[in-house]
């Protein structure tokens, strides 16, 4: 199991019923008081985790990992029940599959931990500093956020993950798991907290609202000044859930309405590969390509042989009247609506336009990408400098796939997600993005004149 | 007029103003529909902003500021239809004061322009690079945050340094002023309107939405994915509505509950002049000290002396018990209760607390601070250690006066504010804090294994 744990196609149900739970604004008033406090202790464990060293956290890490292999068969029995209710419930094989462990799963889900613990801690950093005129030593030194929540679907693999992250980063976590995943989450918690207290770390560092349903995630949602940071994981319904109703700060992560534009003066050869590995390597993930535009110049020898192998690939393509006129036998096609260019499939699907020029691609591209990755395909320097110029998206790739947006592929190490808002990250978040800073001022008694 | 405008009292009134139009939830669409119509003007204007180089954008401040100086007999008398209504509505003289121009604060006005032109343009900057194992170029570029939101009370120099800070790091701004500066700001805007199209801009970098009353704010707080960023300005009240209310991404500035510890190993004639500083310079401003802890073991020694130079300030004291045996004759006093440890006073009161340990001075903080700054005064790198360590607020200063943190004496130039938030920026704010970043990746046709 990699450390970059990329962002997947949604789970049914469970975004629906966070925005039934919010619009109720049922007055649950026990359960705010009961998350409310959890949210102090969490606090009030951080304080201890700010000011370890690296040494006592990395160890922790180790006795953690250690611990879920030990209980590897509670976490499995509870597995097994989660699996048995949602094949009851309905689930599909491949969300199954998602939610199922197994002892090998276990061990690289322990070795995850022990990945995290290899890398540098961003805590401590100093971000900048200098002697002002005066005397005064100023710094700024990367601190921990404190209290980050943490509501996702339903792999339990990223619970472990989560509190790992989060324990690297000094901070404590509060989770919130699906509900799908609700008996291996609640056992695999209690695993993680007992293992802190073996650590001689508070257990509070990890503390789920999971008992709590529906309502415990509105409260964690609505806990203003006792969570710092709240990451929705999962897919683009829970995501803008959590980031319409939080009143905590969020970041918003995951939804990638990917685009490969290729230019007049594209190389085809590798628009043809770029344009197949965005697409179909793993279409599940956030940074895979949802549309295609091709440059009109290049329309009639590119599309056929690309089509080719969309078809061999088994993809169904959305596209305009031009895209449709070089659809060989036995390709799907369907012809495009503007729902087409705006929907992340999550699946074997891509839109297909022709485009005039480079600025009708980017035209298109600024109307309806959700700001995640776009790349272009061109051999003209001054076509790319564009293309990167003017489009305002996370990552803008020139000659290169999509699926590069990534933590673990840009050397960041372990990756929380990949920030499609503007403010405190964008892009692929790592550890440090887990941090905040603090000024730190030393005198000799200075005072303002 | 220095470029660093500091935090200041709230004007009565805007706040509360706000709260009732927020609560009122009325049905305003055809508002709503004109602010998001302006938003959307603003994101496109910033777009030939985006790619402007520091050279037009400088030139641009100079015509701005050259404009408001020629202009200056409009925005005067505009300026005295606004004082006079204020007055007659009963405006105190010092809020009168900052609310007035004269033409000499036209031209520090336009001075501050210039000086924004004379910083490091922070666009362009790039914050970290490499070449990856596959021989991808991977850059993370500081790029504008795009349409910024402003909202703000009743200083109208405010107004000019908005534009200002926004237009040299890319973005174009949407105002919301106080009411009662609303014809200074009126003319002001135009002012500048008129300049941009001069300097060969879109007029439509700087907009306002003031005429749209208290519902325009509502609906700029609301205009989600038409924001990207939006800084409230003011008294605590009118942040709080912000960043309660606001949909968009809010960065939480400038509430300042600061404390100065005097710790038992204190140098007691810098605590004095810390202590003196920190309260009575400029006692309106969100970096001066709201709170004095002393340690039990100096209290007799220090509190006399102080209180003596404290009572020649006119400072009124709100203290426990310890505090108020050593008050002296003339010295006014009141028993301190919990309001007095949470209260940012704006003036020349002062709580003070006598507390057994450092241990006791940490706990206090925690309880009561806004997060801002606290500072400890002593000779003991232990104690001076444990206080910068185990407190979390955005500036932690040893053996000098709060007052310092201020983006104009950390050398960050020109301030937004103070941000008491962890999210993206924490302290003082410099242009910097108005951008984000962008990964851009170049490669030769790689795609993923």
């Amino acid at each position: 199991m990699s450390l970059t744990n990329e962002c997947e196609f949604p789970v049914p149900g469970q975004a629906n019923d966070l925005v039934a739970a919010a619009l109720e604004q049922t007055n649950e008033s026990d359960v705010t008081a009961a998350v409310h406090d959890i949210a102090r202790r969490s606090k009030v464990a951080g304080r201890v985790l700010a000011t370890a060293t690296r040494g006592t956290k990395d160890a922790a890490l180790a006795i953690l990992a250690d611990a879920l292999v030990a209980h590897g068969g509670r976490i499995l029995a509870a597995n097994a029940v989660d699996i048995d209710r949602e094949r009851a419930g309905g689930m599909s094989e491949s969300t199954l599959d998602r939610l199922a462990l197994t002892t090998q799963r276990i061990e690289a889900i322990a070795d995850a931990l022990r990945q995290v613990a290899a890398l540098p801690d961003p805590v401590g950093e100093v971000i900048r500093g200098s002697r002002l005129p005066n005397g005064l030593t100023l710094r700024q030194v990367r601190v921990p956020m404190g209290v980050v929540g943490m509501i996702y679907e339903a792999r339990p693999n990223v619970t472990v993950d989560a509190a790992g992250l989060a324990l690297k980063s000094g901070n404590s976590v509060i989770l919130r798991g699906g509900s799908a995943a609700a008996e291996s989450n609640k056992v695999i918690v209690n695993v993680l907290r007992d293992a802190l207290v073996e650590a001689g770390l508070p257990a509070d560092l990890v503390q789920s609202v999971d008992e709590y349903g529906r309502p415990g995630a509105v409260a964690l949602m609505g806990a203003r000044g006792l969570v710092d940071l709240l990451v929705p994981r999962g897919g683009a319904g829970l995501i803008q859930t959590v980031v319409r109703e939080a009143k905590v700060p969020v970041i918003e992560t995951g939804v990638g309405n990917c685009h490969v534009y290729v230019d007049s003066a594209a190389n085809l050869d590798w628009a043809h590969d770029i344009v197949l590995n965005a697409k179909v390597q793993r279409p599940s993930v956030c940074n895979a390509a949802e549309t295609l535009l091709v440059h009109r110049d290049v329309a009639a020898q590119f599309l056929p042989r690309v089509f080719e192998t969309l078809r061999e690939e088994k993809v169904t393509i959305h596209g305009d009247a031009g895209a449709k006129a070089a659809i060989p036998a036995g390709l799907s096609f369907e012809s495009a609506t503007d729902e087409d260019w705006a929907k992340e499939y999550h699946g074997l699907d891509l839109a297909v336009r022709i485009v005039d020029s480079i600025d009708q691609a980017i035209d298109h591209i600024r109307a309806w990408t959700s700001g995640h990755t776009e790349a272009i395909v061109t051999n003209d320097v001054n076509a790319a400098d564009k293309f990167v110029a003017e489009l305002d998206s996370a990552c803008v790739i020139v000659n290169a796939s999509t699926r590069f947006t990534d933590g673990g592929e840009f050397g960041l190490g372990a990756e929380i997600g990949i920030s499609t808002q503007k403010l405190h990250a964008r892009g692929p978040m790592g550890l440090g993005e887990l941090t905040t800073s603090k000024w730190v001022v030393f005198g000799q008694g200075q005072i303002r004149q």
